[in-house]
């Protein structure tokens, strides 16, 4: 989750490895088939269901997602937007999704942000030397060459902030907001610099938005506001934001140095990747699976969303083994996707799909998931926020993502942690074979999903 | 706990708070009271433990040990060995047991080590380039300027690198041996330099010793045995050692330069730092409570181990505001140690005591222990390995450890995530609590811990 929002910036502001699966089945018909055949319908595919989920989790194809994404994670490292190892991902990617004999492997021209971090520091000089671990916030602007020199306010909330705004006139405002949620607590690290900048702040710190931290700063956007003062913004940790409230609260003085020379450029040239199963019957519908190729420029991008773009190759890769052609290719009108999957909330133990469609699509997909009992992961429910399939959904996609036990997931969220050691085969064998059934007998079902 | 064995380094190697309670008791009497009387005059203490956790956990000395640990550790920072903030450190708390109120305040000289770490790095130049977060090892020596470039050669055991050791010549040798238990796993940190020197390796690069990582490398001391050559040595992070491992499966070329400039210096002059409660009777026994100042290099050292001597302060203010006086001063003699006691594994939520001693001095202190039913922590445990007190332990006086609910002590153990926002005020209480509790009851008993 690159905790981007689709609002601001469109896809483009995603590389997604997107694989496509065409489909089997007739137009999303309204009074189509009865529920009860359908069901039925659904039912006959437990032989099949198991099959993949055999194959994927204890026949040949085990960790092979897992044994993917370190060969790619450990030879690229992480990718960010604009970047050439970005580049790199996608021809290392479409090599290995031509290699795999998938089809029709092909890349869509994308335009994305191109923001590059530089040198960047934050030393805490009064009322004792400490050199603080930072990392600058996507699209901040710089500080003057030399940094910022300047005493610090600490802030717990906006509302503190706005009562106490005179104080925080030429001061770098340290937002020690506690961690209640990412969708709630992000808004911090989004809008913390603008809010501050209103009222006369020099640049901003703000504690990572996560409820663990082993002195570990996360990065991610923030965005400043239409005609507010750019100021230069950057994540610290848990521990020295609290530390600096201790400090505030005992009335001690505290003078912060801040150096940045992040940059922004105009936006770069870049690719989505695609790769696709093409059958037969019924060219103009498909299922998407997708994951996000780019990272953070941090850690290996393992979880976020290296992970999530593995298991949707994977899919495909075990639908083809099994010899499970469907569809046919033509150009994908936004009409005939029956079905959008993600997958950018990590690929630990999965739980379940959170769906979004209407009542009837519901009760279809409430079907589909019963399929995988074998695996115990047949939970149904209503999605969340921010992610990044909304674009779809919002035009009336029917649209799913993936949900895994991610308790820890923002422990490792944007930072250097983000590895390869946070990821488990097992766990990725259980979200392939979850992703491969549902995208297969949604692709094959006699009706498309009911809008 | 520092993981630095009183067998090589002696207690010069530890700058303890040490607070003596000085007892009421008759010398360690074997053939005394018999055992029944001793229970029944321990339970007549319940009233009294009472009113001391009381005191600690729900009255006004609330989170007095957490608010100290916090002004200690903002205002000085971490303060390794032969630093001036160990000498800062020392001062403070010279001032604050005196103004405490506290008795016969005072320092007692000795020698301590003296390295220091200098600037570090460890990049990656092979298959790909990579900056590793490192943290050179205590007492490890410099590289040559400029670095030390090499092929790596990654082992898993002590066992891998005695069979490839003609691998090993002129390599950095790359220890990614798996997490076990810190006793067990602490061998490749302390040991892992001269092993591989032994073989003919230019330096090593050893996994942190931890089960748990964000990224994260750890630092302790390492310990070159006699008439092998010295080479360089550092940390890396669970996450870079395993990716290299992953890298040397795969068959890939690795290549790292690593940079240190760490210098060992004669041991320095510093002090335990020591606070007494005198009464008027039986001057000649003591229990001493104790928690080591010095830290390491690296985050705050609020854990390891500021917050064990933070309620070894904690448990003679908690008997001194309830009018607790006992014993008599005079200089002590080691026949006349009645108990030690040591919190050095964390302050968190306090599970029991480790206790080393006679079976006779065992059923006395599961008595006592009975006495912490308030806080549901009566458990009487067998001692761990390597703890500070050991020394006296064997010389025969008996010893008490803190246990605590320690599940992620080794997670922050030496690390820049050593800080305040591991620490809880509640746990701390209870650990107050606890510990004031045991160290009065022994002291105040009639006849000393039988031998």
């Amino acid at each position: 989750m690159q905790g981007r929002q689709i609002k601001q910036c469109g896809l483009s502001s995603l590389t997604l490895l997107a694989t496509f699966l065409h489909c089997n089945c007739l137009p999303h018909s309204t009074g189509g088939k009865p529920f009860p055949e359908t069901a039925k319908e659904i039912a006959s595919y437990a032989k099949v269901a198991k099959s993949i989920i055999d194959l994927a989790v204890y026949g040949k194809a085990q960790n092979r997602s897992y044994e993917r994404l370190a060969d790619f994670t450990d030879t690229i490292g992480n990718r960010v937007s604009g970047s050439k190892n970005l580049d790199l991902a996608i021809k290392y990617m479409f090599s290995a999704l031509r290699k795999d004999g998938l089809e029709n492997v092909h890349l869509e021209p994308v335009k994305i942000p191109h923001w590059v971090r530089g040198v960047e520091s934050a030393v805490m000089l009064q009322p004792r030397n400490h050199t603080m671990a930072i990392l600058g916030l996507g699209s901040s602007v710089a500080t003057p060459q030399g940094g910022i020199e300047a005493e610090v306010l600490v802030v717990e909330s906006f509302e503190e902030l706005k009562k106490r705004q005179k104080e925080a006139i030429g001061k770098i405002v340290v937002y020690n907001q506690p961690f209640v949620s990412y969708g709630e607590t992000v808004q911090y690290r989004e809008f913390g610099a603008s809010k501050a900048a209103e009222v006369g702040a020099v640049a901003t710190l703000i504690r990572s938005i996560t409820p663990f931290s082993i002195n570990s700063p996360h990065t991610g956007w923030q965005d400043y506001q239409e005609g507010v003062q750019k100021i230069p913004t950057a994540c610290i940790t848990v521990e020295d934001a609290m530390m600096m409230a201790r400090m505030a609260k005992r009335g001690q003085r505290i003078v912060v140095r801040l150096t940045m020379n992040a940059q922004t450029f105009p936006d770069a040239d870049s690719f989505n990747t695609v790769a696709e199963i093409i059958g037969s019957e019924h060219p103009e519908q498909v299922v998407l699976l997708s994951g996000h190729l780019d990272s953070w420029d941090v850690g290996q991008g393992a979880m976020d969303d290296g992970g999530g773009a593995l298991i949707s190759w994977e899919a495909l890769s075990l639908l083809k083994d099994l010899g499970k052609n469907l569809g046919g290719l033509v150009s994908v009108n936004i009409s005939n996707f029956n079905l959008v999957m993600e997958s950018d909330m990590g690929t630990f133990t999965p739980l379940g799909l959170q769906f979004t469609g209407s009542v009837q699509a519901r009760a279809v997909m409430a079907e589909v998931m019963k399929l995988l009992k074998p695996i115990n992961t047949t939970t149904l429910e209503e999605h969340g926020e921010g992610i990044d399939i909304e674009m779809w959904m919002d035009a009336g996609v029917p649209g799913a993502s993936l949900h895994v036990a991610d308790s820890r997931y923002f422990w490792f969220h944007h930072t250097n942690g983000d590895t390869m050691s946070v990821q488990s085969p097992i766990e990725m064998n259980l979200c392939s074979a979850l992703w491969a059934v549902v995208a297969y007998v949604v692709a094959d079902l006699e009706e498309m999903l009911p809008r």
